[in-house]
């Protein structure tokens, strides 16, 4: 969506979780990977930062000013705040929709960062819902006033915390929102942006 | 700060908690308020845009841009996401720093907000000092890149999220950050801005 943003049509290639090799060029083991002209970049946030300054005349993606540093505030609160709650939430059911060869990496790996299996995941989540929707509460606010995080407008501040979301629905048919929660509002505007880019990816409709 | 931000230098009027007369010209009952020339605005967040627009010309608060809505995100956090759990670590103290005609509205509107006595707070606050730290971890993260939550300079964002700060200081001797978080640096340089106009009210030295 950050490329999207800036007007930006990439050709994407898909990377499995365990297929490290296809990665390996640049020179670290995670995706996202940018790759333009001779420039090579990993990590959402360095991306965008990229972005943004290799395509300035294109909409910006902070928003001018002290929008990069705000923007980074919103994005460690999406990554290090929220996810942790909705990890809980839909985690469980991304077993189901693994390629085979993945499924034993992300069980093990994943359960081990969260302490428990996904059996116990999946028992205690309705009691994780509570405190998840609690948690949005800043946004939540922020969207009573604002049709997007960033304003008017959306920027990287939406899409960072759209990420999450986005995530859960291709991963996991929970019910995270209620119907009239402004958030839920916004979610649909985000699957809505650059001709339904994310509506169109396989998702479940909640 | 915000006023100090702008380079406005505002006569202070000191209001008690119950001194709800001298206040009641502004049609609500809380500060801070703000008088300038024939407007009055009530409400934090509604003063920092009142200053950013009728002084445009002066430095900004929200760094231009769509700083506004993300400053707003940034205060939002502060108050919703923040400020309860740094209640628990410090207001059983504010007791012994409230004028006498005070002490009961205080004790009795805060104990019910809370649903617990401030012997209770005080009893488990030592508890309570490692989610308040947890929750600081976005701001810590942007903190280890930034001087300021608003980038290289000060901004709102920073204002906002160091009131509780200053609130804490001056009611409460209770230590809150270790001396090597980012946080605590951080705390120190808000203390020192605009000739140390924070460090000169009265508070503790943790």
């Amino acid at each position: 969506m950050a490329l999207a943003h800036k007007k930006l049509a990439p050709e994407y290639v898909p990377v499995g979780f365990t297929d490290k090799k296809t990665i390996a060029f640049s020179g670290q083991d995670r995706v996202p990977i940018l790759v333009d002209g001779g420039t090579t970049v990993s990590d959402s946030w360095s991306i965008a930062c990229y972005l943004e300054d290799a395509y300035p005349g294109n909409p910006s993606l902070f928003g001018g000013g002290a929008g990069r540093s705000l923007t980074k505030f919103v994005d460690l609160w999406a990554t290090r705040t929220m996810f942790p709650y909705l990890v809980r939430l839909v985690l469980c059911d991304v077993v189901e929709h693994l390629d085979r060869e993945d499924e034993a990496y992300i069980r093990e790996t994943r359960q081990q960062q969260l302490g428990m299996t996904f059996e116990q995941l999946r028992d205690q989540r309705d009691t994780q819902r509570g405190p998840f929707r609690e948690i949005l509460g800043p946004m939540r606010s922020l969207l009573r006033r604002d049709a997007y995080l960033s304003g008017p407008t959306s920027g990287y501040a939406d899409y960072t915390v759209f990420g999450p979301f986005q995530w859960a629905r291709m991963i996991s048919p929970y019910r995270l929102l209620e119907d009239d929660d402004p958030v839920h509002a916004w979610r649909g505007r985000m699957l809505g942006l650059f001709d339904g880019f994310a509506a169109n990816a396989p998702g479940y409709a909640t």
